[in-house]
């Protein structure tokens, strides 16, 4: 075993970490082991510390760091592997998850006078407080015509990296003062790791207005947003940006001790978790489009050239797979509609068959679900309980369920969702297909895939298309960090001279693929017009009913 | 209390019969007794004979006669009032549930040689297997331009008259041979007591085509038909209808006998159990809409000049009150939604808590209901669970919920089901109001009121109207007959000369009512607004998307 050579790929979710020790060789993974985050998400009160507002969602950074230093050593162990086998690490992350650093790295909540201050810490991916500031910049970038506005299908998100720069400007200017730069976390841990602060082009591109070959909007831009923003690129950003797969740097002295590894071992630079998926998922060239699907779904598809495509989550040049255009969309809500239906609105007929079955309830509806024809329950649905990301980009629609008689049952609404759910898939590729962005296969990842047979059957049926599984469901981003970090190593350390090349040996699809049923697909074809019919209904200004609810419960709640 | 009079009020009912016995002079309910139909709704097989084909619905006349039998004496022994206190008697009927006879009344299913015959029995007012032959009607009926067409707010429903009458002809015409008469149980019940078949107004004008003045279609139109239908009406129905609360005749020796009751008793003619309820809720005027509000709702109002409204179930002179025209509207399921609510959509926190607090789910969901505030969900639904009545008269509509977010609750979605049945009564309301037939006021009763304190104030909220509550709320046609019964008797006979005399004395509103709370109505302006946008949408072929889907549903079970 000892000639063997592995790679590490470490993937840093909302709450926890997973380390793999992948096979160089053909991609298996040895052993994989997952730390929880101590702090978790911090979404009530600072550890040891006061309140925060609603719509806050914080973490600690010491949190990332105890993924490295318990997560390495154990997962060496598990997999039988030694610290100077591993020719690599690759590492993703969230985002756009930032935090305010001192010039050293040092994030501000580990000093002493910053720590009880909310601004200091990590912003997660999901801390919704910045939406004003949101709503400022997409007012601005409109006004003046920003190419950002397209590229990120005419809206950035509150979830992104200015809108929570900005906040803490708004909020507490002493933070923002006190930080010399403000870092994405995939690219801050690259720095703890090499001790090099270089940036990935993923998060810049698909989170902070990096655009290839022009950068960022002007300074002008920045100080129309607000003066003391005009610099910001210059003093707390930088300017430099590295595309996937390149070497971030060795592994320190000091890391390397803390691990159990070799100094200088290759870090590539950092990558978001999900676009880090495509390649293990088999995917680096056009033509198939990676489902990263659990309470919501992701969708990759790669491009040859520049499209604006309606209601993208982003369009990045070497966003993805160098050498293409990365395209992302998604669907804001799919297992959490299920999640809703189990927790709201399963009857007790169901829980009794259950318990009788000794099998969970959700088994019991899967079962009399797949039981039903195509078409069968008279039910259609709009899958819009958390809003609608892709096409429409609107967080004020809601969901809609159509066709309820007195006969209705559990399972058939249940199904109903389960095809709206697909019928918005349907919609993200169509309106790809649509800018010539081709859609011909579709490989699927993620919690969902395993979960529900069922589902991947109906996405099959709606989109006519072949569904391909990714050989490791769920730690498909870890493996795709792997692969990472063996293209950062290149062939000359061991490793492969392009993600192509990684993927070609290391990422697999399962044997066991979903394909349409073709009288089914005819049958779909029927409901997905009555789908779009509503779906333009409801979604595009012929009555936003949906809108004036949303604005009256506000109203309601406020008084 | 030998000088007190007193009268009986007989209700049959789809599973049994009521018999009360009430003090003429105050409408005090004496005593009530309900005798279960043995062989109740008959839709699976004959007594002892063949199975019946979906959507039949049957019922044995032996039944009717058990509840005179059986009902008199108990009710009279229950209330201690002898037979010669009481001074007359008055019945009402589900309709239309029609029934072949021989000429001296004998149903023909008494007769051994067509025991096994299902066309024989009473097709009961849900029998649903004659929808083939009220297409036929309505065609013909369009095509020839006929009256009863627009009386019927354009469609003549499969569960009257002449589609059963029809049916018989069309699949057992040696059964359609065989009966001198076709008659309503209403009129043939009256026929037993009396020895007199007198037909009445109130089951001919709402669903066998009799308009006051006409009488019935041209024979030419009947045979437009079916050429053996030509002369139906001579030979099988007659021409002589009586209108309400006028004497058929005095009861038999032979009813004498076997119920207790006085030989030649006054017996009014037959009435419909929806109608004879009105005066029962004190409404002899124009002015006020009495609402039974049970699985489904049924409205009823006075008008002083015939009007067509949309989507009437009839409009029909002295159909409720002589003197009147009495428009009938309807919601085909209201408390059949939150029936089919309870069963097939309510979770296990709602179960838990029931438990918990040891009271039934249905309590828990009308507490957390009553806790929210209108608009507060953020949801609104269209009732169409079972078609719609009025005003679209569809029953291929379907159920629509809308606005549903991750944190819907149970009882939100429970609330929002109240509301949009109380939006389609006040859609009614509006339809009468905007053809001049006023509703200042409104008078409920049926089974729902007293169930569910939050629904009527729902229905206060929405329509901006205060709801009384009959004093009688469960036994309200059977006091209707009984007042009917009085006013057969006359004054001169201890009773009444009008119904309306007989409404001043004998009918009480409860002292309970609900009054619309301004700061919701005018909430609920705004959502009725956007229900009425949805209602046209759906309802009025913008979008025919229930339809569909309904026709599809017809093809995948078909296949």
């Amino acid at each position: 075993m000892s000639r063997e050579k592995f790679v590490l790929g470490i993937d840093f979710g909302t709450e926890s970490g997973r380390v793999v020790v992948v096979r160089v060789r053909n991609g298996e993974e040895i052993a994989s082991v997952v730390i929880p985050y101590p702090d978790g998400v911090i979404d009530e009160r600072l550890p040891g510390g006061p309140r925060l507002e609603p719509d806050w969602a914080l973490q600690n950074p010491r949190d990332y760091l105890l993924v490295l230093e318990k997560g390495v050593p154990q997962v060496l162990k598990a997999a039988r592997v030694k610290g100077e086998q591993v020719i690599g690490i690759g590492t993703d992350f969230t985002a756009s998850t930032p935090l305010p650093a001192q010039r050293d790295g040092t994030p501000l909540c580990f000093l002493p006078q910053y720590r009880n201050r909310p601004h200091a810490w990590v912003k997660l991916w999901k801390h919704h407080a910045a939406q004003a500031e949101a709503n400022q910049i997409n007012e601005v970038g409109r006004d003046r015509n920003e190419e950002f506005i397209q590229i990120y299908g005419g809206k950035y998100s509150s979830e992104w990296f200015f809108s929570k720069v900005l906040q803490v400007l708004n909020e507490d200017p002493e933070i923002y003062d006190a930080a010399d730069r403000f870092i994405e976390a995939a690219d801050w841990i690259v720095w703890q790791l090499t001790g090099e602060e270089k940036r990935n082009t993923c998060t810049a591109g698909y989170k902070a207005m990096w655009i290839k070959g022009k950068g960022f909007p002007s300074n002008d831009f920045f100080r129309t947003l607000h003066p003391r923003l005009e610099t910001v690129i210059e003093t707390k950003v930088g300017t430099d940006f590295y595309p996937l797969g390149q070497l971030a740097g060795g592994l320190t002295a000091s890391w390397a001790r803390k691990t159990g590894l070799k100094e200088g071992t290759p870090v590539s630079v950092g990558n978001v978790d999900a676009h880090v998926a495509v390649p293990a998922c088999t995917v680096t060239q056009p033509g198939s489009l990676v489902m990263i699907m659990g309470t919501s779904i992701c969708h990759m598809v790669l491009g040859g050239r520049r499209q604006i495509v309606e209601g993208m989550c982003g369009t990045v040049e070497d966003g993805i797979v160098p050498g293409f255009w990365g395209f992302e969309a998604g669907q804001s809500a799919v297992g959490d509609i299920f999640a809703w239906f189990f927790a709201h609105a399963v009857p007790d007929y169901i829980q009794r068959e259950a318990r009788k079955l000794k099998i969970p309830s959700t088994a019991v509806l899967e079962k009399r679900a797949a039981a039903l024809k195509a078409g069968e329950s008279g039910l259609l649905a709009l899958d819009w309980w958390n809003g609608n990301r892709s096409v429409l980009v609107d967080v004020d629609l809601t969901g809609v369920l159509l066709g309820m008689a007195l006969a209705t049952k559990a399972e058939e609404v249940y199904r109903a969702l389960i095809e709206a759910t697909a019928f918005g898939t349907r919609t993200i590729i169509e309106a790809f297909e649509s800018k010539g962005v081709e859609v011909k296969a579709l490989v699927g990842c993620g919690g969902l895939p395993e979960k529900n047979k069922l589902l991947m059957q109906i996405y099959a049926d709606v989109t006519g298309r072949e569904i391909k599984l990714a050989q490791q469901l769920q730690t498909c981003s870890a493996l795709g960090s792997a692969m990472h970090g063996a293209v950062a190593a290149r062939r000359a350390g061991g490793g492969y001279d392009s993600i192509a090349e990684a993927a070609g040996r290391m990422a697999h699809v399962q044997k066991l693929t979903y394909r349409p049923k073709a009288e089914n697909h005819t049958i779909y074809n029927r409901l997905f017009r009555e789908y779009r019919t509503l779906h333009d209904y409801f979604g595009r200004g012929a009555n936003d009913v949906m809108k004036r609810l949303k604005a009256l419960k506000r109203e309601i709640v406020a008084s």
